[in-house]
């Protein structure tokens, strides 16, 4: 007798390359900012860098707008634009400046390599592939900071509230619009997921590993500034 | 004593270019929708196709938000996507319901030839070139329709208000929303053009004049069908 | 019981939509030019916008070229390249010179709507989708080419030999070596496809039927001229 | 009195970025290698990931063929295509083998952070900006490894012949042919660059700054290996 074939989901990219994703979802990088115990230095550093992030990460939204097949793809396309150019990036902006990074030094900062590999991995993975591939080279970043929040959330060693200095951050990715948005985007990737065949979930597995090294990669890059 | 040479802006583009221009604003369509007497199959036709070109349109700024070099460039891009998902094409799709198109109607018309042809054009003409090759491939949409209302609006030819079917056309794209919006892009584009060499200009001229041809098959797209 | 369900393939495509297959493999320009009585005015546009549509039908090669996932498709999509730049280019415009027109008229042409439409259209298909999508809206024109060769060759109404002015081109598509690429595309194309779900063979049923209409415009616009 | 504007061209870029330039064409990496002093774990390391590499870089060439705006500019793009698939590939691997890498190895090597970095920065800036973004991103790799092998042939501590066991490496890179290439490019570059205005200087030497510091990483890479 043998097992059901699971039908293919978000989840199958995940357990395939379990480690790294717990290697990515689990970094001491995340461990320290739950414990409040990381480094300053550090936080800002991502911080800097996960502006320019940030802006890649529109203009990859703007690629999927570009990508859409149909109206729907369209206006998810473009409802995850808007949350990043409207929203995040002032919530970024505002949370720079009280971690005393101005908006002009924002707008000059050099880019890592770090940021450069996994931001144009992205750009070319949706450009190389279709608006699927695009969305899963996107999917450690959305959906693994749900992930994260939610596991951290659960960890003894995490504090929350005033005593964590980085408590604004916790509470960000573990509110219920954040939570809401990545679970809709497991949603989207499932259904698309669901019937593919056995050589396209390869590649698309394959993209999702290279992402998640990323961005452990990104996470240490913070760790390493320190 | 040489003439002084100008500095290049989309005037540039459009007097070296007169005659097709001129066979643009000054359409036959255009012409006999101000004066009222356009076929209505005529216009029906046009609108669906024009649905489908807004499609195509929201993707084309979908692709300038991910040609955008900075955060000004980003922002602009994002901003026009917004107006078309957001605002406009719900306006078209209410507009085609007063014209008897429902929306299920819309969303499986088959594309025309020429739809395909201009919007493919300026899609192919963005990702081919830079950021001002995708907008100068937009700009006889954008700066010629409102060119056209202007033009039209001061014709003695032209009916406005109950008397002509077509009133909402006229009011739509005379509107100081939408005239601001085109001045906006006029100036953008003249900013990007003063300091460019000849050789560069005429790159932009010709996807401008292609672009006026492309306008000028969807014109006459909509007479041709009558 | 029920049939079973036959594998997908180019066929898959070609059949399902059978009417706009034949309209272009059947069209009456192949058919007069097949019979030699095709007008040489019809016959010279097509040639001169059949240019165009080559230099167009590169660019497509190297998108392939770019959106390779590995070293096979890499080779796969520089061969093909390289055959229309080094090889079918120089034959183009020997050919050209043979009816009369010059290289020197070939650099200046002005492109038609419908080369523009359908190339555009191409490149933009390769670029919203993947690899496959790139080749199955290049497919009704090297499969077609192929298919239209064979037919014709097979049609009583066919004159072979120098009683027909357009030997050559009938020479040239019933050729192995043309013939023998074509078969290589349909067995990469079926290799690609077989194994794909029906939601994915819509799509790309959607890019085959759209490409073969533009297909049969290009065709009439050659018989237009005349 | 001021001096006289020069006109732009690589030497421009060269020179405003010229502690970046020099820091990658004379890297410890080349100097080592040059005296034959390298360790040959950084030297196989470095290898196989420029495998990876050339890849890329063979994709780019297919994108600079889709974005040509002219015949010269396709055969150009076509042209540095088959240099790399056709022979620098072979050479490649060829040469791996000699190092104890197999063509097996080269298959499923795990792609570096630089490596990535490097290859889908120069992707994204081609698709991003336009033909000449893409060659300025590609500038620092082919005028950059002719520039060292000029610089590194003229140095007192440089081994050339059979006490070196990099010879083959630096003998391909000062040959007449690589050299040849290299000038060409160079030439299309200056004629390119010579009537742009500052603003688009800025943005070329900001990809040229970009390009020069990914491939001192791509260097420190090999010599971290070791």
């Amino acid at each position: 007798m043998t097992a059901p074939v699971a039908t293919p989901s978000i989840q199958t990219l995940t357990q395939r390359h379990e480690a790294d994703w717990q290697a990515y979802c689990q970094h001491d990088f995340v461990r320290q900012l739950a414990a409040g115990t990381l480094p300053a230095a550090a936080f800002r550093h991502y911080l800097k860098q996960d502006y320019l992030f940030l802006v890649h990460f529109a203009r990859a939204w703007g690629l999927a707008v570009y990508k859409s097949r149909n109206i729907h793809e369209l206006r998810q396309g473009c409802d995850s634009l808007k949350a990043i150019v409207d929203l995040e990036m002032q919530l970024h902006v505002d949370y720079c400046r009280q971690w005393g990074i101005s908006e002009a030094e924002l707008a000059t900062l050099p880019e890592a390599t770090q940021t450069m590999a996994y931001t144009r991995y992205v750009l070319d993975a949706g450009l190389r592939g279709d608006l699927l591939d695009l969305h899963v080279a996107l999917a450690p970043c959305l959906i693994g900071y749900a992930d994260i929040a939610v596991w951290l959330n659960a960890q003894r060693f995490t504090v929350r509230g005033p005593d964590n200095p980085y408590e604004a951050w916790l509470a960000m990715y573990i509110s219920p619009e954040f939570q809401a948005a990545a679970q809709q985007e497991r949603l989207w990737l499932n259904a698309q997921m669901a019937d593919l065949p056995p050589r396209r979930l390869d590649e698309l597995a394959r993209l999702f590993q290279d992402a998640t090294r990323l961005e452990i990669d990104f996470w240490q890059m913070g760790l390493d500034a320190a």
